[in-house]
């Protein structure tokens, strides 16, 4: 009989960069389906900041905690292999929550048909948490008017680099930070953002005057860090705050400040986290909104692909050294 | 020809506390009114911990600085004396931005005819800026509903304690932050608050665990200072953070940092800030909603009145030593 292997969380993340140590690789028979259950093997896995949040014990995230000793949790897309389910046949192409393994087995919750035609990059990169994430934080929190000036740190991430052209397209000026030259080069050459910090190199404050003469409108913050004040600080009246991530605090002993709140008052601004198993629900809604500017030709996208499922479990160290070169996956 | 007094604004905060040294009272002829004008003799003046933004030079605000070596700005209440205008008439009471004067001339514009049964200590503390302020906060941001948990801070001023009887009345679980332990007791005892924290004496992070065992869904900050990290950490999920005030930092050289920002992610929070300056045109909707909680008895309240003009020149500081008991005015 046939094996294959999946990778079981056994340990907390401790500050130190994520590794094996955290992790052990299992093999076990491939199963077969029972009645209203079919096989999926995984293609290509989504590797995602918001694992970090998954790993951690927090009783406060908003779902809970990978518990130990059991399959890490991922999206991921794949073919149905073998099927005793009415609405699933072999050769399907499928997207959902399988974890960090090579085959799943499902009786469908969760798990989405797609277009045959949208491949497995496509899938993860444009369809799949980080489109949703982009859209649902965009437009549902951000409310961009043509005109307007958005920033988005992590720009050239997943979740960011969309952000950033749906804004473009929709008309408003747009600024991202990064954190190379390489990707600062990236987004404004070829994504077509009208500027770029590199938070790394750049003096923060006079770069971000230079690059939003008009202040901001929409600040989209996928990462935390030094510059999150000096933003702050040039938000407009009536000025919107799109809380998505904050990657550089996720594994920090102490969580740094955050901007004194005396601009909430004197700009009205309006700051609101959100997170994205609270909207799943609103996906359809939410793939209606995107599809038309993914059809136009407004999002480009580039992966940074890992080969082979071990690889997942020092991959998300790219997130915090920033060297991850677009949408992290992992090809099976 | 008979004199008044103004106090005119002569020079911008420094730091220290506020007091003579920034003003110039000045005498002056008590004028005529014109065709469409009417006079009117203030007889009760409010002072607002919005005023040390309005002394301020920061071209940021909400609302012009007040210029130098003109009238400080106040809002009031008082009677025609004079009158050459079609809609008021001699004997007339009204509240409205008169600023720190025995006597005002107007056109009418931002003055506004009171029921003659309100007198001016109720008008100024209920039906005058703190309540709108409460009721806009409180309803229209704060968004609460009856079982959860608010907390205010500033409890025992003007807008505090409106924003907990408001709550009370509406079936929430109500703890107030305070200053001495003559305010707390007077928020539990005579407003009916369910706890109070005194952020002066208590262990703040264990009382606040304790007096909010279901954690807290409504946050409505009035000052700022080391109580609003502690807060934050107990927002619960999808809660409302109402930011009205934050008089703990508005003559600070350096503001003190925020909270950091995990929590609007892992509890999905907003953050709202807010002024009043932009609701004006809504006081209609706004009295209207607050006057049956006033008609029904919910809303107690308390001033502390000074007497004389001259007494504003160092009233300001009680906001900031706390030892103003209630809504602080002045009696002309």
């Amino acid at each position: 009989m046939s094996q294959y292997k999946e990778i079981l969380l056994t340990a907390r993340p401790d500050g130190n960069p994520v590794g094996p140590h955290l992790f052990e690789v299992v093999e076990k028979d491939i199963p077969t389906p029972g009645e209203g259950e079919f096989l999926i093997k995984q293609t290509h896995m989504s590797m995602d900041p918001a694992m970090l949040g998954w790993m951690s014990p927090d009783e406060d995230s908003y779902i809970p905690p990978v518990p130990l000793n059991t399959r890490m949790r991922a999206s991921g897309y794949g073919e149905v292999v073998a099927s005793k389910h009415s609405d699933f046949n072999v050769g399907d192409k499928v997207m959902g929550m399988m974890g960090w393994t090579e085959y799943a087995l499902s009786n469908g919750q969760g798990i989405n048909k797609l277009n045959a035609q949208v491949d497995g990059e496509t899938a993860l990169a444009v369809f799949g948490l980080p489109g949703l994430t982009a859209t649902q934080g965009l437009f549902n929190i951000g409310k961009p008017k043509a005109g307007e000036t958005l920033i988005v740190t992590g720009a050239a991430g997943s979740v960011g680099s969309m952000v950033g052209q749906l804004a473009k397209a929709d008309g408003l000026r747009v600024i991202g930070v990064v954190g190379s030259d390489e990707k600062a080069e990236w987004i404004v050459n070829e994504l077509g953002f009208d500027g770029a910090i590199n938070y790394k190199t750049d003096d923060l404050k006079s770069k971000l005057a230079e690059l939003t003469p008009d202040g901001i409108d929409v600040f989209f913050e996928n990462t935390g860090g030094p510059i999150q004040k000096y933003i702050f600080q040039r938000m407009n009246v009536h000025g919107r705050v799109v809380v998505c991530g904050m990657i550089a605090d996720y594994t920090a002993e102490a969580p740094s400040p955050g901007p004194n709140w005396i601009p909430l008052i004197k700009k009205r601004l309006t700051v609101q986290g959100f997170a994205m198993p609270d909207h799943l629900g609103d996906a359809p809604q939410l793939l209606e909104k995107l599809s038309p500017y993914v059809m136009q030709g407004h999002i480009k996208y580039r992966t940074h692909a890992l080969e082979g499922l071990e690889s997942a479990m020092s991959a998300l160290n790219l997130f915090f050294t920033g060297d991850n070169k677009g949408k992290l996956l992992i090809k099976l």
